[in-house]
């Protein structure tokens, strides 16, 4: 087996390859997560192996299986354009930014859901977007807007192509002309205003390049997502991202103060505001709105001047209850930390078995926790992350240690914190190395007032539990961790893995994911928290937030678009 | 002179009549702000009559004049209603919850702007509901959503009938029946969900309503907006309201996070989530949404353990930018006072000047101040609120001291603070009080990015200056404070009164309101922070969001109420 570079080096994970030189625009694998030449391996992880087989049944001291797909066994439908409208296209944006070639075509097809993924392994490319328009500036992106309103083409535009809720595909049977609309050029941060703490900031803009260009100045975002390294901040407000320092920044929609928008009425201008008292918050429909409004092309983005001091602090608790518990007791603390985060029993099982080997503290720490009488296969990994003045962050690490203390936890200091920081955009390499391996892995996350957290997690680890089941799936795994605190709830995070052998691994995806979705909206938990609804989530929106919400949301995009030319099917059917 | 009860007793201010008895629902005066038996004197005030004369040219010292309008000299049109309407109505709320008298229908024709006060004053009755229906709970109140566009009539739902931006009249060409809904019978506090720290509250329950049965069991909304004393919830969903300790509870828009509407489309329940990711947010389409989507019967707000300690305290300033960068650097701490407000010189004196009588301490206070070579003529008077646990609220302080002193500021203590607790709400009445005399007073809020604030004072009270001199105005008066503080931004309040003695005010009124709104635009500011559109604001709502932005609020309205049944003409027309 030769062994790919390492995913404990996040500094390289950044594309380098691109399908048009032109643009310089870069993109992930075709195929799966993040950057060609780099992937999840094992080697170095002694426990790795045995969790996974103790977790999935999965037995990887074998051969590993042979590497991934090869493109040239796809069949790509060919592109369904007029010569007029390449034409008009070419006139808008340059020829060398318009691509029709296949593999730039299926880049821009699908994001990385577990279903994108497999339907892309398997060849499983009904409809591919005819052409990839690449618009160097708001101007091209509104022309092309209203040249796809005039040609009656479906617009679809592209961010980092991260998405895991269907956000991307062009409907099966759609027989119009489907143009992607690849942001990537638009990535600058065009101008700081010091005074107000507000950046605007183009679009096409990926994590790093953002981040990069204000902490330079000395300023930060604040947003990030798991994405982070693949995903645009155009992407974030049209998904209602959140980051995992949300608890202080708060999600994208807090962070967003105006917005510029191409749409089919021509440019929506938002101007950057604080607070306003202007109807109906057309900012707030933006905000999630995938495309279906039109092509986002600039944000407004509270930005914060870098912390003097930020830390991560690990503890483990006895319990996932007791943790949930202090969880919510650090939310409710006079100032937030920036992270809250505890995963349960699995998820810490899970973490403990991805290090790298085991420390001579860990064994001695555990050897005490055991004599404590905890049972080692329920304690559970926590996360809480500070910054701000020294002042602060001490006044703060003061507080949680009491809170930790009353629910009996454990402070383990900032070891583990320096590594989840360090390969927290790490684990969606781990899906494509399960499914080189014959396995599926997916996330599916929620938020829900405090009050039913326990039942939500509860009620859906058995409801992910009873589908394996009734697959025959045996052992079927799913994990959890809640982040992101709110006055009034949080976020739970649930992950789940099988192994699908030689079954076709969709039809017994469909079913857990169901039982999972189903279990969060009769919990009185959302859809999603923050991956959006895209057609994945679709079928429970109506459920989420009643007929009538559904029925507003379509009255809103038939209003807007009535031509159904922008992301169709996306949201609402 | 009799004189009424003073206003310095707010805890007296609550209505005590009703017109429907059988509702037990009351309202504040059909004539202006308030509680009947309620107004403002000065009697005690002894700076109050000179600085009246400088800041307007009013002679206060000469007979009051006659008491306000009598109801009996008003014409009021007939009730335009079917008999079949009629039935259907009383079938639903029962009849004696479906009044046609001319007093209530009056009461509910219009809300508390100085152009409703001025048309009600001179009898300017266009057009008045036809009939005012009380409905008992939200099943009854879809019944009448449903009614109402089977028979096309209108629907303009009524809270406490406070609002200054014009949200409630029936268009005055309007042929149709409409219908007044009042929420008043809806005024319960549903249940605590402790855990959560969310409550579920009828729409019609008002301010102080609402904190008695909170309060009762430990709990605040935390949301205090002027109006407090006669505003229900209902209405500051409708309008996107602030209150004044939003720096740490949040505008309406965050503390709101579920609601339930009776819409032409059925009962949407959006259920109460900490957070989502499920497209366009349809609770932010509601918020703001001033009854042009459907009847807000309840929402799930936000609620807080009322506080260990809470305190407000008084600070001086030299300038008013000095005041304004003192806010700044305080909205910029780790953690946030609950109150930030600075008045300029202007309403500073204002404020001095209806202080009963000038303490010797204040008296020192001064002769200090101005051997330190501060011009008492344009000092700026603030407040700061702080609240929480003990040793917060005392960080807290200390932190706001080393802020006030960089600014050259100086702390007073907390008995102005005491006192602006207690007098908060009372302002309105001088309103009434200075009509009675031939003045007109309103105001016109907005906020901006930081940035952009001295820029929106300083221009927009050249703005209305130069408004008065085209007007002959002179003097004429404009003040301000900053309240409201944000990461980016903040709300500037703007107070403005003239007298117009012989002349027809409203035409006046129009164009210093006018060159105000207008400046707000021009300085990057917004047209309102937290009093809505209505029809006095919808002018300049284009220019705010942009055309397109209008035309896709515009658009939501349509696809929802295509009838145009549902308060027609507020927001867009």
């Amino acid at each position: 087996m030769t062994t790919p570079p390492s995913t404990d080096r996040p500094d390289t994970d950044r594309p380098t390859a691109t399908h048009n030189p032109a643009s310089g625009v870069k993109h992930m694998k075709w195929w799966g997560w993040g950057v060609e030449g780099v992937a999840f391996h094992f080697d170095d992880k002694p426990k790795f192996a045995p969790f996974v087989k103790q977790a999935v049944g999965l037995d990887l001291s074998g051969e590993a299986p042979p590497a991934s797909v090869d493109f040239s066994t796809l069949t790509v439908p060919a592109p369904k354009i007029s010569d007029d409208l390449l034409t008009e296209l070419r006139g808008v944006v340059g020829s060398e930014n318009v691509i029709s070639d296949d593999e730039p075509r299926v880049v821009h097809t699908y994001g990385k859901s577990i279903r994108d993924l497999l339907r892309i392994r398997s060849g499983d490319l009904p409809r591919v977007p005819d052409v990839v328009a690449y618009p160097g500036d708001e101007d091209e992106v509104q022309r092309i807007v209203d040249l796809a309103v005039a040609a009656d083409a479906v617009l679809i535009p592209f961010g980092g192509g991260s998405n895991i809720s269907g956000s991307l595909q062009p409907p099966a049977g759609e027989t119009r002309t489907v143009i992607s609309l690849d942001m990537g050029r638009l990535n600058k941060v065009l101008d700081v205003d010091e005074d107000s703490g507000l950046a605007r900031i183009q679009a096409g803009a990926q994590g790093p390049d953002l981040e990069e260009q204000l902490n330079k100045r000395g300023w930060t975002v604040g947003h990030f997502p798991d994405s982070f390294n693949h995903s645009t901040i155009g992407g974030w407000v049209a998904t209602r991202s959140s980051g995992m320092q949300s608890d202080k920044f708060g999600d994208i929609s807090d962070i967003t103060r105006g917005v510029r928008v191409a749409t089919p009425s021509g440019p929506l201008v938002l101007r950057p505001l604080p607070s306003t008292s202007t109807g109906p918050s057309v900012r707030e429909m933006i905000l999630g709105s995938e495309g279906r409004l039109g092509v986002i092309t600039a944000v407004s983005a509270q930005v914060h001047r870098l912390p003097e001091e930020r830390v991560i602090l690990a503890y483990f608790y006895p319990t996932f209850d007791a943790g949930l518990e202090a969880m919510h007791d650090i939310s409710l603390l006079d100032s937030r930390p920036s992270i809250t985060r505890v995963s349960d029993a699995g998820e810490t099982g899970f973490t403990l078995a991805t290090a790298k080997k085991t420390s001579v503290g860990q064994t001695v720490l555990f050897k005490v926790l055991q004599r404590r009488g905890w049972d080692l296969d329920k304690m559970c990994l926590s996360f809480v992350g500070f910054e701000g003045t020294k002042a602060h962050v001490a006044r703060q690490q003061a507080a949680v240690k009491e809170i930790v203390k009353k629910h009996g936890g454990m402070g383990v200091g900032k070891g583990p914190g320096v590594l989840y920081d360090q390969k927290k955009f790490d684990t969606p390499y781990i899906r494509d190395f399960l499914l080189d391996w014959g396995g599926a892995a997916d996330v599916s996350e929620t938020a829900a007032p405090w009050s039913r957290l326990k039942d939500v997690y509860y009620n859906t680890i058995d409801a992910a539990k009873q589908a394996y089941k009734e697959l025959g799936i045996d052992p079927g795994w799913v994990m959890c961790h809640l982040s992101h605190s709110y006055h009034s709830g949080a976020c739970l995070y649930f992950t789940f893995a099988f192994v699908y052998g030689d079954r076709d691994p969709l039809p017994l995806y469909e079913v857990v994911k169901k039982a999972i979705q189903q279990s969060f909206i009769d919990n009185g938990a959302t859809l999603s928290h923050h991956h959006a609804v895209g057609t994945e989530h679709s079928p429970w929106l109506s459920q989420d937030i009643s007929p009538a919400g559904e029925k507003i949301m379509k009255g809103l995009f038939a209003a807007v678009d009535p031509g159904s030319n922008f992301n169709p099917g996306k949201i609402t059917s």
